[in-house]
């Protein structure tokens, strides 16, 4: 095995054109994050998962798919029936990421009180002040 | 202490309306995300800070700490000093957040060969096939 590129050697987010930043992003997005843990639960048929991340169109939850299975965080599988189905569910390094974001997704949600208190004190410091 | 609505029973981030789900795209952004590991690595001024976050504009990382304040996340302090000096540093809810955005982006950054080879599988496949 030879190293393809410099990118091999070390990755860094913080580096503007470093592609760890894309990967990044695809994983913590707004659709992405929700339909890695969606299937950290279950695997899921596209109907079904489209159902469980309320609020996403089909052409954006087909794009984020698409993303994820290019990134190796997901397999998308046809199953042989008539008509045929297709499932979705985690690689391994996809269920490593669903469990780093289910972490952090239950301290957000966990914390909300805390979060909406520092919000209504922001707004009412604004309000006041400039 | 009473309820002040239905939101502080229960967040979930799969509702669409949930204000969870604002923030916790605010903490995974693409620029919320750097900003919280940034602090997390230690305290920055403004300028300082936008070195470190390579590739972030004036006016969006102005926008970024101003969400990453209103949401509890950050504090911003003005520095007695002639001319004063502005320093942002986390809350401890930042600094949770900020611990579980790091282990991500290590996985992210400790994976991005795999990644990088799934990418160039997924299209070839995709070159021959359709």
């Amino acid at each position: 095995m030879t190293e393809i590129s410099d990118q091999s050697l070390e990755a860094d987010v913080f580096a503007r054109d470093c592609s760890s930043r894309t990967t990044l992003q695809a994983v913590t997005g707004r659709w992405g994050s929700l339909v890695l843990i969606a299937l950290g639960e279950s695997n899921y048929r596209f109907s079904a998962l489209r159902r469980r991340v309320d609020g996403v169109s089909e052409r954006m939850l087909s794009q984020t798919l698409q993303n994820l299975e290019r990134d190796g965080m997901i397999v998308r599988t046809v199953l042989e029936a008539i008509p045929p189905k297709v499932e979705y569910h985690l690689t391994p390094l996809g269920r490593q990421v669903a469990d780093h974001l289910s972490g952090l997704i239950e301290l957000v949600q966990d914390n909300m009180p805390a979060v909406r208190d520092a919000q209504a004190r922001y707004d009412e410091r604004r309000g006041a002040g400039d």
